[in-house]
């Protein structure tokens, strides 16, 4: 085995467990005895492109290019269709199962022609879970990650219903609720028990009041692709939009929407806002464009 | 052990199995030796109302009456308030497993006093997963039925996000992909395994279209109440609200706000509508508002 990457640290380790480091993406090509068989797992995006554009020209007929990033499918129909003209051949694989993947097994789900997966079995049963278990092909280039895309779309609606659950039960302060108390009753036996709710109850275990950690959630782009593939194909998928609306909202330090909400209604019903330095302002009456009176006005 | 049901199969199943069956709830209270404990396992609502009305006079000091229903919490703060004026106790238990409870034991969240539970301890032991596994007593009464509740929320959005998901993979004609291969790749080392993805999985498997079953999706109340408490903690719930708000949308057989979208496109824009019981109808020129011309006239 031959391993290269930006990181000298993931060269080392593949020495020392007896792989061959290279320095350079020509040297990997070399090293390698035609036909090759190549595993990228890079960022998606503009790596994968360019990693793709220089490792072309060197790849020859039989030659396997493996992506197991998060690519957008239709960069990976495209680059299958572009490697075939180089009689090479491109696999999309979606791959899943977090930091945790290297003891539990990777969860793979494959997409490209079925004589080239059937040649390169051996890796995916090397990776999954277990033998036939964990990993599939499951239809034409671009397939594998499509199906990781929605993967990824579904984790982020689930990850929204266990955070909006347990917020509501932290706020319930007549009951004193110990939220990684019942995390971990959940995970025996009731019918939302998941292997998110375990990483849940883990979280909540160690600081019950996530007290180090900011409110802020990234995303790398399968959940707005998903929101968008859902729209492409008709199908109205509101929960999964509405979650990733939420990590959106996560981010907006700005919070324009929320001022200029509060700014309308001081102005049609003279309700009080706040300082964004303080307390509330004073709410200024008459100022409502029905003349509502200031203080408890309802909103009309 | 002494049962009493409506249903005569379930008192002959428990004669069966060596305990005990009965013909009335006066019956049941005279059989049981005091202090006695009774498990209520019947719909919420209504019928927990007039059992626990039938059995209070009956009950006295140290009795313990069990709800192991999907009581509203505070219909169960308001009995165990009124069994202590005989001197009774009452556990509001959550109950979670479905029918698979029997099997994998039943994950179990108490609500009540300490010293009860505690005395009832071998009760919850026998039902759960394991001895100390999959129960728990979460706080005082109200508690164990308010954390199912929030369980069932949560149940809503996973299922919601799960259902959506699949959706938009059956729709993408270009791909051909197997759901239920998918559900199945995704149980092992994914994300998002769960033990509803189980259940998915088997349901894909036995039809994979779905197709003798139809599009109406029940609820039994606690997704709704959690909506409603979540609104009461100013807990922002989105997903689990929209979950909800998408049954509710499942059994509106009239969906009257569409026809009333289609109307309002007819008028303003000359939009086509469909008759009620047959294909399009035709365009009607020069109704729409601004004199918006017939067929591909753009929303304004």
């Amino acid at each position: 085995m031959v391993g290269y990457s930006l990181d000298d640290k993931s060269v080392d380790d593949l020495e020392k467990k007896g792989g061959k480091g290279v320095e350079s993406l020509d040297e990997l090509v070399k090293e390698l005895p035609p036909p090759r068989v190549i595993w990228l797992m890079i960022p998606a995006g503009n790596p994968v492109e360019k990693v793709i554009g220089r490792l072309k020209p060197m790849l020859g007929k039989g030659d396997a290019l493996i992506d197991g990033g998060n690519s957008y499918y239709k960069d990976s129909v495209r680059r299958a269709h572009s490697l075939s003209e180089r009689g090479a051949h491109f696999l999309d694989v979606g791959v899943s199962g977090g930091v945790w993947g290297l003891t539990e097994g990777y969860c793979l789900t494959v997409g490209g022609e079925a004589p080239v997966v059937e040649r390169l079995r051996p890796i995916f049963e090397a990776l999954a879970p277990g033998g036939d278990r964990g990993w599939g092909h499951v239809g034409p280039s671009g397939a594998g990650h499509y199906v990781k895309m929605i993967h990824n779309g579904i984790e982020y609606g689930l990850m929204e219903a266990y955070a909006e659950g347990f917020a509501i039960l932290r706020e319930k302060e007549e009951f004193e609720l110990d939220i990684a108390q019942i995390a971990e009753i959940w995970r025996n036996g009731s019918v939302i028990r998941s292997w998110l709710l375990d990483l849940t109850r883990d979280a909540l275990e160690e600081d019950p009041d996530l007290a180090s950690i900011a409110p802020y959630v990234e995303d790398t782009g399968e959940g707005r692709w998903t929101v968008a593939e859902a729209i492409d194909v008709d199908v109205a998928a509101p929960v999964i939009t509405l979650s990733l609306l939420q990590r959106l909202r996560s981010r907006d330090e700005e919070d324009f929407s929320d001022r200029l909400l509060a700014a309308m209604r001081k102005r049609f019903g003279g309700h009080a806002t706040r300082s964004a330095t303080g307390p509330a302002d004073c709410p200024s009456p008459g100022e409502g464009e029905n003349g509502v009176e200031s203080g408890g006005g309802t909103e009309r």
